[in-house]
C-alpha cells in the first residue's frame, strides 16, 4: 500500500483535543487506502519550557544531557497521539527514535540522520498499525539520545519519506502553506498552489520560516513530494516539489531578513586573495557570514562588504579591526539598522528585466538600495530597516 | 571503589533548586571517596500530570503507551540532575533504562526487572563518571518501555545495588525515616535506628508506605543495606538489613490500614476445601484478598471472613453471592467501616504475651476487636474504623 508521512507541529499538537484533532485527520486519510507514517513534534511551548529548566541550572549545559532532557517532549507527543488514535478506536504504535533505529551523528543539538532501519516500522505497517514516530530525534552509535536543531521534526518526517519510499509528506501548520509574502506585512500575499524546492530553499534562507531548509534539501535530494498546509483547515495549502519546466514564474515570492548587521572594510588594498584574508578569522569563530560585496575602487584598493548575524556583530568588528590593521584597510564601518529584502523565482533566469522591475519599484518608493546581491533564482537587496515593510509591499506588488 | 547507589524521589527533585541540593549530597559522598550511581524519580507531581494528559483522551489507555508516557518524566530528572552535577564541576552522565539494559518483562505498569548489563555504567564509573540511572523504567526484549508501577524507582534502586554489589543503598525521601508509628496520628511515635527487612516488610505490607514492598523483598533477596533518610536534612534515618540475632524488639512498630472491607460468609457448611472455593472465583477476578480467618462454629458449620480493597468490594460481593448459593451457606455480610491496626515486631517470637499486651491495651480503651490473624512477627485486629487512631496510640504506648 502507498505510504503517507504526515507530521503535526507543536501548536497542532498543543492539547490533547487538538492531538484528537489531529489523530482524526490521520485516520481519514488511512481509511482512503494509506499505511500512515506520523511524525510528531513536542506540544506547544514545551520544549521551550524543558530548556528553560536546564538553563535555570546553568549556562552552559552540556549538550548530551540537554538532548537527553529535551527528546522527552516528543515521547510524550507521541504516546498521546498513539493514545488518541486507540480512543478513536484505531491500532497505533508510537516509537523513540532509539527504537526504530532513526541514527545520527553525535553532533547534540545539530546531528545530521545518517539512517533508519525499516525493520520494525515495517512490520506495524503489516499489521495494519497507524506508526508515530517521535520527531526531532535520533541515536548515535553509543545509543546516546541526539537532537536535529529547531525545526528538525520537519526533517525527520522527510527523512522517514524519503526511507520508506512515501509518496507524500504533508506538513500540517498553523499557517494555510506558503505565501508569496508575509499576510502581516503584505496585504496582497496570496497563497501559493506550488513552489519548487528550490525556490522553498531561498525562501526558508532568506527567513520566511516555514520549512526548515534542512528538510527542503532533504526532500529535494530524494525527490520527496512535500505539502504544506494548516492543520485547522482541509485546505490543501502548497506542494513543494520539482520545478516544472517552463512553468516557474519570475517571481515566486518576496522575504525579507532583519536579523543581520553589514560590515564594511572600507579602501582595502585590491590584492589576490584578500576577500578571503578578511573572512577566514571570521569563519574560524564560526561567524555565519552570509552577502559578500567586493566593489573595486579606483587606486587599487576596494570596499569589502558583507554581512553578519547581529547577535556576533560585536566579536566580527573585534576581528575585522585586527585584519584591517593588517592588510592596511582605511577604516571598518558597521550598520546593524539594515534590512535584507529578496525577491525570489525560478523563471527570473529565463525572464530578463526582473531586477529592474525590483530596483524601480523601490525607487518609485523613494527607497535606497544600499547593497545588492543575487543568486540564480534570488536578488537581494540592502535597505534601512524601517524601510523594510515598505520595500516588501513594493516588489511584491510590482509583479502582480 | 566502594560502590553508593543514592535514589531521590520526587519531592527531593520537585524543582531545579532541589535537583542542585541534592547534586550537591551526591557530590558530597564521592568526595568521601565512593563511586556513585543515582536514581532519580520524576519532579514532584510530574508522572501524575502526564496521566491525567492520557485519561484525558480516554479512559482505559493502552498500558504500552502509557509507559512510553509517563516514563518521560524520570527523563527530564536524570538529564537535570546531571546537568547540575556538570553545575558544580562534577562529571556526571545520565541514563535512561534502554541505554543501560535494563531488561524487564513485558507486563506494563507492573514490569519486573529481570537483568541489568554492567559494561556502559561500569565504564563511566571508571572515568570518574557520576552515573544517573532513570527510575521506575526498563525495556522488554523488543525494546519497548516499561514502568515498575508506582513506587519503582526504590526497585530500580535496590536492583542496581544488588547488581552492582553496592556497599548501601540510600533511599532519600521528604521524611526523617521509619517511625514507631505516624507521628501524624501517634505523638510518642519514635524514628527507628534500624529495622529488620522482615519487619519493614510488615510495615510496608501494611500501609506505612515509606518503602515499596517489591523493593525491600529485593533488598532482602540480595543482602543489600538500606537507609532511608531525609533529603531536607543530615540525620542518618534508619537502616534496614538484615535481622541481628536476639537483639530484636517485641514491638518496632505499630500501622493501620484503612483501605480494606471485610466480607463474612455466614455458616457455610464445614468441608474440606471450602475455603478455596470461595476465594478462588474471587482471585481469578484479580481481587487481592488479604486476611483470612475461618472459625468453625457447631453444627458443621463454619463462619470464613476476609478482606478485600474497599474498591473491589461490590464486585467481590457479587462473586460471594453465587458462591455462597452454590456452597449453601446462610448468608454474607460486609463491612467497608473498618480498620487494620498491626502491631510488628521480630522480638515477637521470642517474647511470650506480646498479643495479649496488645489485646489488654485495646480493651482498656473500650475499644472491640472484632477479628484477629498473625504472622510470625505481626499480629492484626480489624476493629470500627473510627476507633483506629485511639487504638494506634494505645497500642503503641503500651510498648514504650
Amino acid at each position: 500500500m502507498a505510504i503517507v508521512v504526515q507530521k503535526f507541529g507543536g501548536t497542532s499538537v498543543g492539547d490533547t483535543k487538538l492531538i484528537k484533532a489531529a489523530a482524526q485527520r490521520v485516520i481519514d486519510t488511512k481509511l482512503s487506502g494509506k499505511d500512515l507514517i506520523v511524525v510528531v513534534s513536542a506540544m506547544g511551548q514545551e520544549t521551550d519550557r524543558l530548556y528553560d529548566l536546564a538553563y535555570e541550572i546553568m549556562d552552559d549545559p552540556p549538550p548530551r544531557e540537554l538532548d537527553m532532557l529535551v527528546s522527552t517532549g516528543e515521547q510524550v507527543s507521541i504516546a498521546l497521539m498513539s493514545i488518541a488514535m486507540h480512543s478513536l478506536g484505531h491500532d497505533a504504535i508510537s516509537f523513540v527514535a532509539g527504537q526504530i533505529g532513526v541514527r545520527t551523528d553525535s553532533y547534540h543539538s545539530k546531528a545530521k540522520i545518517l539512517d533508519i532501519q525499516r525493520e520494525r516500522v515495517d512490520a506495524a505497517l503489516r499489521e495494519g498499525k497507524i506508526v508515530i514516530v517521535a520527531g526531532f530525534q535520533g541515536v548515535d552509535e553509543q545509543s546516546n539520545i541526539t537532537t536535529l536543531g529547531r525545526g528538525g521534526s520537519d526533517t525527520s518526517a522527510v527523512a522517514l519519506a524519503a526511507v520508506f519510499g512515501a509518496e507524500l509528506c504533508e506538513i500540517y501548520k498553523d499557517v494555510d502553506g506558503v505565501f508569496t509574502a508575509d499576510p502581516r506585512i503584505v496585504p496582497s500575499a496570496r497563497l501559493l498552489d506550488t513552489i519548487s524546492y528550490d525556490e522553498m530553499l531561498e525562501l526558508a534562507g532568506m527567513g520566511a520560516g516555514v520549512l526548515h531548509s534542512r528538510s527542503v534539501e532533504l526532500a529535494k535530494k530524494h525527490g520527496v513530494p512535500l505539502r504544506v498546509r494548516s492543520s485547522f483547515n482541509r485546505q490543501p495549502g502548497t506542494l513543494v516539489r520539482r520545478e516544472d519546466n517552463g512553468e516557474a514564474k519570475p517571481l515566486t515570492g518576496v522575504t525579507f531578513n532583519k536579523k543581520e548587521a553589514k560590515i564594511t572594510l572600507h579602501r582595502v588594498p585590491d590584492r589576490p586573495g584578500v576577500a578571503s584574508t578578511i573572512l577566514h578569522p571570521i569563519a574560524q569563530r564560526n561567524i555565519n557570514v552570509d552577502m559578500i560585496i567586493q566593489n573595486p575602487g579606483r587606486n587599487g584598493v576596494t570596499d569589502v562588504t558583507f554581512t553578519v548575524p547581529k547577535s556576533d556583530l560585536a566579536e566580527a568588528l573585534q576581528v575585522c579591526g585586527q585584519v584591517a590593521s593588517e592588510i592596511g584597510a582605511e577604516k571598518v564601518l558597521s550598520d546593524d539598522r539594515v534590512a535584507k529584502v529578496s525577491a525570489v523565482g525560478g523563471g527570473m533566469r529565463h525572464h530578463p528585466g526582473v531586477a529592474h522591475r525590483m530596483f524601480a519599484a523601490l525607487a518609485l518608493e523613494g527607497i535606497n538600495i544600499q547593497n545588492i546581491s543575487t543568486s540564480e533564482i534570488r536578488i537581494s537587496c540592502i535597505v534601512r530597516d524601517e524601510d523594510c515593510d515598505r520595500s516588501l509591499r513594493a516588489v511584491h506588488d510590482a509583479f502582480e
